[in-house]
Order: C-alpha cells, then structure tokens, then sequence
C-alpha cells in the first residue's frame, strides 16, 4: 500500500514563507521541493534535487523564472524543463525537472502529488475564514510523529484537559457535560463536535457574568483529508444559544503535511501578540509536541493497527480520519495497479 | 531464534532506584518499563507505554497504586488494568496496560519477561551477600555492548592483567602460575575459577609480608544465565590454606541485564569511599567499556558466531555461557513452535 | 554485484601520515584496517579487529614488527600470525588477522583488496610526479559522499566555472572556446582533456600579457581505476604552443578511496604556503564538498543509475569511468560465481 494518498491537495507553506525574490526548500512527502514566485504572481513548484547530478537546485540562484543549478549552471523553467546551458548550444530537450502543481489560496500554498490532470483547485478545502481582515500572525513548526498521530491528538481534544490545563483546557466540564458528536459532510469533512450545554462557567468569566453563572461551549475541529483541520470555539451565557458570547467565536487552522513518515509540518495561527505566540508554543511544542513525539518513538517503524490500540469511546472521530485515508490509499492502490 | 531467554529473571534496578512516591522507567529487552512501589511495599512492573495511544506512562502521574496517562487520563492498576477514566462512565474493561512480575530480592528488583505462571521467585539466583550489612555503594550504568559481549569480558579475567593493570590486575602472576577451572552446578551455574599458588605478591603487601613472601589467589566467577554474575576474590599468605588473609575476602555482583541488543545495564557495588568509587568508575568506564564498545561497534549487527571468532583455552567459561544461552534460547523457540 | 572492485590498488595513505614507532587506523572499503611501518621500512596492513574478542589492534601497542592487543595481549606479526600470547605455551596457531599487500610508492602506501597473489606493484597508476623534489604538502580529507560521485565531479571540470568562479575557474573562456576529448590509454587510464584555444586571459595575466592578450589553456584530468586522478594545468601565451608558460604547468593528484559506500578519502596536495592550503580548503571543503555531499543526500541508499540521472555531453568521461568500474565490478562477480 502506498504510504501516502496522491491525488489530495496538501498545504506546503503559507505564501509569506516564500521569500521575495528567493526560493523555499522544504521537505514534503519524503521529498525535498523548492518553491518560487513567479513574475507573473503565480508560484511554481520543482523537485529540489537537479535532474542531472542530484544536488539542491535551492543552492543555486534565480534569475527571472529561471532556476540555475550551483554545480553546473543548468536552468530549468516553471514548468520543469531545462532551458539554458552555459555553453553556446540549445538546452539538452531531454532534462526536465519534476514538478508538482501548485495554487495560492486562503494565504497558503497547495499542492498535488498525484496526477496533474486531476488537480482540480476547487477541490481544495474551505479556509475562507483565513482570507479575513483580521491581523493574526500564521506560523509553522515541524514536529517528529506522523501526521496521523498529529490528526489523533486534534481529533480528540479531550487531552486538553489534562495535557492544556492552564491554557485551553475548559475546567473539567468536557467530563461533566459534554456531548460528543461526530458527522460526515458530502465533501469528505468529518466533524468531532464536543457540546457543553449549561457548564460550569470558567474561573476568568466569573468578573462578567457572576458568581454561579453556567455557560454553554462548542469545541468542533473539522477535518478534510490528508490532515487538513479547522477548530470552531465559541462560549456563551448558557441558555442564549450563543446569543450572549463571552469571547469572539474563534476559527484557527490545524493543518498539517507530512514531511516524512515520521514527522509532520503544522500551520497555526494566533493572535498577533507576544502573549498570544506564547501560548501557542505552550501548547503546540511543550504539550502536544512531546506526547506525539513519544508515541512516534514507541511506535518506531510499527505501523498503528500492528501495535493493537486500544480503541476508546472519544476516538471514534480520530479513527474515522484514519479510515478514511485509508481507503483512499487503498482506492489509489487498486487504480494503480489496474490496467 | 527469539533473541533473548524469556522464562529466567533479570535484574530491573537496584530498590533504592525507585523513587519514593516515583516511578523507575527504564529500557529493558528493547522494551520500556516502569517499576514503582505499592503502598503494601511490593513492587509493580508495567510496559511504560500507553496501550491507548503509546506515549510513555511515567510521563504521568501516580495516585496510590494507580498510574494515570498524562495525554488522556486513564488510570492503571498494578494488573495493569484500566481502573479509572476521566468521564463520569465506568473505566473500559478491555483496556490493559503490559505488566510483568516483579520480585524484590537481594536490595534488587527481579523481573520474569516469560510466562507468569512460571515465576517461581526461588529461581532467582543466590546474592544474599547482597543483604550483608556491611554499608556498599550500589551503581548502575549502561554499557554500548551487547549482554553477552560484557558476560565475555567477565567469564575471562585474563584480561585484567591488560586493562585494569594499575587497578585490578594481579602483577602478572595470572599467567605465571594461575590455573583455570571450569564447573557447572546443578542450577545452572558456571565457575570460572583462576587460581594462583604460591604467586609472587603484588607491591603493596611487601610492607605485611616482607620482601620475598609469597601468597594464594582467587579469582573466581560465577555466572547465572541471563547474565548476573558474582566475584570471589581472596588472597591469602601462601601454603596458610587462606588461614593468613591480606584483605577480607570480596564478594562483588556484576549483574548484566539487556537495554537492548547493543547495549546493557551494568549493576555493580563498590566500598562507600569517594576512592573506591573512583576505581570502579575507572575499572568499568574507563577501561572495560570502550572495549565493550569497540568490540561492538566492529560486530554491528553481524552475529557473534557469524563473525568466526577465534576461541582461546582462557575463553572456556565464556564460552560455556554464551553455549547455555543459545540452548535456553532454542529450547524456548522450540516450545513456542509445538501446538 | 559487489560494492567494489578488489583487483586494483587503492591508496591507503600518504606515507607521512603513518607515526614513527606507531600506527595508522582507517576505514578502508567499510572495514577498519591498520598500516604500521616495520622495521625493514616495509609497511605491513592488518584488518584493525582482533580476531579473538574483535577490539581494534590499533588500541593496543606495537612492539618492534608485532601488534599487541589490549585487551588479552594477543600479538600478531607482519603477516597477521599471532606469535605471542602472555601465557608461557606457545601462541595458538590457528588465530590470525587478516592482511592486506601494502606497498609504499609515490610517497604514498597502496594496498590491494583482492586477491594476493595477482598484487603486482607494476599495476600501482603512475604518480611519478610526486616523488618531485618540489617542496609540497600533501594533506587527506573525507567527504560524505561516495566515491564515484567525487569522481564525477573532477571528470567534469565544468563545474569549475559555476563553483570554483574566485578560485579555479577559467574566466568563462572554457564555454566560449573549449574544447573536449576523451581518451583511453592502454593501461585503462581515461583522460578528460578540455583544451582552450585563443582564448581570453584571466584578470590576472594583463600585467603580464598586456590589455586584449589571449591564452592556450589545458585542463586535463586523468583517471585509473577505481579514483585515483592526476590533473595537469598549462597556461600559455596563445599561439605559442606553451612555448610561452604564464604559470610552470601544474600536475596535481585527486586520489580517491572509499571510505564507506556513503564517504571517501581524498588525497591531494598543494604548495607549502598558507595562501595554498586556504585556497585548497576553499575548493575542496567549502565548494566541492557540499555538492557532492548534498548528492549523496539526496541519493540516499539509491543506485545513481536507479535515480535515473540526465546525462550531458560533457559527461561523456565521467560516465566512461563509471562503465569502466562496472565492468570491472562484473567482471569479478562472474570470476567468483564460476567454478
């Protein structure tokens, strides 16, 4: 079975990586790609590994559209094709360097590992909510797990309130009173919904709504495959239906690439302040980043069902994701091999 | 053929490892476990790895007997059993964390990585020297080297009278008039016995014994498989049958057991003087290790056998070792192959 | 197929390198070996493993021609007998490491991986060139890079004008007027000769030569199996037929040797000043070593043939000493599977 699905969109950086006038390594499904803004606005995407001797084309240089190899001088077009030698002769036709397609949209840039002629840009999941005015500061870390273990950790936020107690947790009323509910939407997106209907009221909303006051809450992460997922917060004076909310509905993204099969690029966002960036590398790389990282470890090269997991009530989302991939390994599988 | 005896018992740590209230967690057997002390005094062995989603269980916390994950909150008994969960529902009954027996004997801790109905404690080698009163010092260390490459380096202490020659060596007189004998004993225990008869006495007893005295030696090793080991050491003034003594008589473990299968913990005893330290630290790291090691690094994953070392007299105890391990390990793979 | 060929001399080190009284350790082809200089000024080449417990020899002392082993004070001769053990029996016959022919020409030590008795010193490439009385140091360094793809980059000088363009490079002249001829000699030498007719002269020859001069340039590397390399360097006043040096012609050696299938040896040398060595260090370690490292990167455990490289004219010596070796390399694999 393939290791990955191909014909997906993944996200490979937010647009601002790229550099003006420059060129973005990054290691993406276990190969290295470079990516590059052409004159035209638009971005090209080539394997980051000369044709001819295999070195980083990244280590060369730009020159308009063009690409130059730093060991032999060889350029190579958008499109992959070679086309310039430092010797008077016309460009060898038959060197081309692999491409993949890729779009800008919702400040991020995708790509197609599979078959170019399927790469259909509205296939792309919905992040309009990343296209909004809002100033937010939108980073990246890699972490060392796969990106299924990353996908099982935001797929089940009940760890929230044990590993993010002191900064998203949601004072133990997950527990209490919530009602999980997991949907399947026409487009592939599967929902893990965790409703908090009359809560406890967190310590730091008791100055607005007094003491004693209940709330309600909705924690629903959205996933699209491979692993592209969004989270909806919102809490509310209970019994309003979030007429009366106590902070601004929140929607952040959670999407993650692989980078190998044992580690994964993650794209957030927060608040654009020092406050808000510390909390996110709180969570992200001293919370969730040490769990993932140890069950990668513990795992090593067995694959997941092999080391027999216990299957929990609160998993039933996070398994569907992974059911999911794979059948759509095992559909391009079956397409591959057929004649 | 399995790699490691399964139904013998290892030594895991010495008790004053555990910390009060803690949890041990170390590699043993390419596996990670954790030892902590129940509130009756008897110890609990589990694998240190979730069985939900894999991360390490000493990442968590422990309340009474009960070790809780620190990613989603389940709870585990000293069967190993998931006896609590976070939701007000009852714990998942089929949800159980690996466990091992574990038996404190000797101010050690001994665990049986076979089959529990045959964890008869009375299998447990004799060290009751270790329950001596006389105040010991009591160290671990890991060693680069396969298990049965430290066993070798033990089971032939001809070596000494090269590596340890300012520390343990016996001034030449191994090979001057040292005699090797060989013995099994009806538990399976294999002597490595050098003796030396009216030897030439090292440097430091001229002052006791005058210029020109004579002594007796031994030098004796005893081996219990896996690989836990004891030394007898005597020297006494020659033709006194050990009747005049220049020191006490030591009786010291070298207690191998497998991290992994290119590496081991080293349990070991020194006086409880900063000088004695020293020269254990010298003798183990200093001098035997980077031998272990070299030998290791120069076998990688090639097997002992297969690399055709040449066999020497002096190696016969070792050898008779490594010949009663691989019996143990194909008797193992032979029951577990019948129906 | 085998990883190399073993019918060739390869060099093992500089002679100088080998300390007076002591030993020189290196991996050679993925095994360790030892080079000790005997007391005839013969080189002896002992795998650098003990054959009993598998420790490196060259951990051990040299005492006149024999080896001693630290770790049970085996000693082995010239020729890898054990002669001394610290009993007082005699040493046991049947224990021996493995040996290498070693011979010393060239100020360099070449050893012969293969077959002993088709060692002819005759065979050894001709470097006459360095027994010149001129002064210069000879240094070694190791890239991470396999040894055929070190050859691929100096049997392709090209390079040299993209990488080397402040230190080695030809002012362009070697695209605007080069030209190139691939020979083989009968002894199996490959010659990648680029040859500059009327050509522009470097910056620095106008005090020289005057404004608007033009030069003849030759650069031509020669190869022998498996990497050891000779370039010679001429510049002249054009049309002169190098009656007219700008610089004395240069003869250098590139003697590659694998270390590992993934890292090489090089040899090489340069004149005795700190100007030289800096410029050396430049080229090799600053320019060169990165491509070549990053190749082997991106290769990985892949086959260069396998990761199908886009093969340029300019290639065309390179790719013959590749097929070269190949052919070597099957020719041996054939001679081992006949009867």
């Amino acid at each position: 079975m393939p290791a990955y699905v191909r014909n997906l969109w993944y996200m490979a950086a937010w647009e601002h990586e790229v550099p003006d006038g420059g060129m973005l390594s990054r290691k993406l499904l276990d190969q290295a790609w470079l990516v590059h803004r052409l004159e035209s606005g638009a971005y090209a995407m080539l394997e980051d590994r000369c044709p001819h001797r295999f070195v980083p084309l990244s280590m060369g240089r730009k020159q308009g559209d063009v690409v130059h190899c730093r060991y032999h001088g060889l350029g190579f077009g958008p499109d992959g094709a070679c086309v310039h030698t430092p010797f008077p002769a016309s460009p060898p036709g038959h060197v081309k360097a692999a491409t993949m397609p890729v779009v800008a949209r919702y400040r991020a840039l995708w790509f197609w590992p599979g078959d170019p002629a399927l790469a259909d840009p509205s296939l792309i999941p919905d992040f309009a909510f990343l296209d909004s005015y809002r100033p937010m500061t939108r980073g990246h870390l890699v972490m060392q797990g796969n990106y299924e273990l990353v996908t099982d950790n935001l797929m089940d936020l009940t760890h929230a309130e044990f590993l993010h107690v002191e900064t998203f947790g949601v004072n133990g009323s997950l527990f209490e009173s919530g009602a999980q509910t997991v949907q399947q939407e026409a487009d592939g997106a599967i929902w893990n919904k965790w409703t908090m209907t009359d809560a406890r009221a967190p310590a730091w909303a008791k100055p607005v709504l007094g003491e004693g006051a209940r709330v309600d809450q909705k924690l629903h992460m959205r996933w699209h495959a491979p692993a592209s997922m969004a989270l909806l917060v919102e809490i509310g004076k209970a019994g309003t239906a979030y007429g009366v909310h106590l902070l601004p509905p929140m929607l952040n993204p959670h999407i993650i690439t692989p980078e190998t099969q044992g580690s994964s690029h993650y794209f957030y966002d927060h608040e654009p302040t020092e406050q808000a960036r510390d909390m996110a590398m709180q969570v992200f790389v001293e919370e969730d980043e040490p769990m993932i990282e140890a069950a990668q470890a513990a795992l090593g090269e067995t694959d997941f069902w092999d080391a027999r997991p216990a299957i929990l009530k609160t998993d039933a989302a996070a398994i569907r994701c992974r059911r999911a991939l794979m059948q759509l390994r095992r559909r391009e599988a079956g397409e591959a091999e057929a004649p």
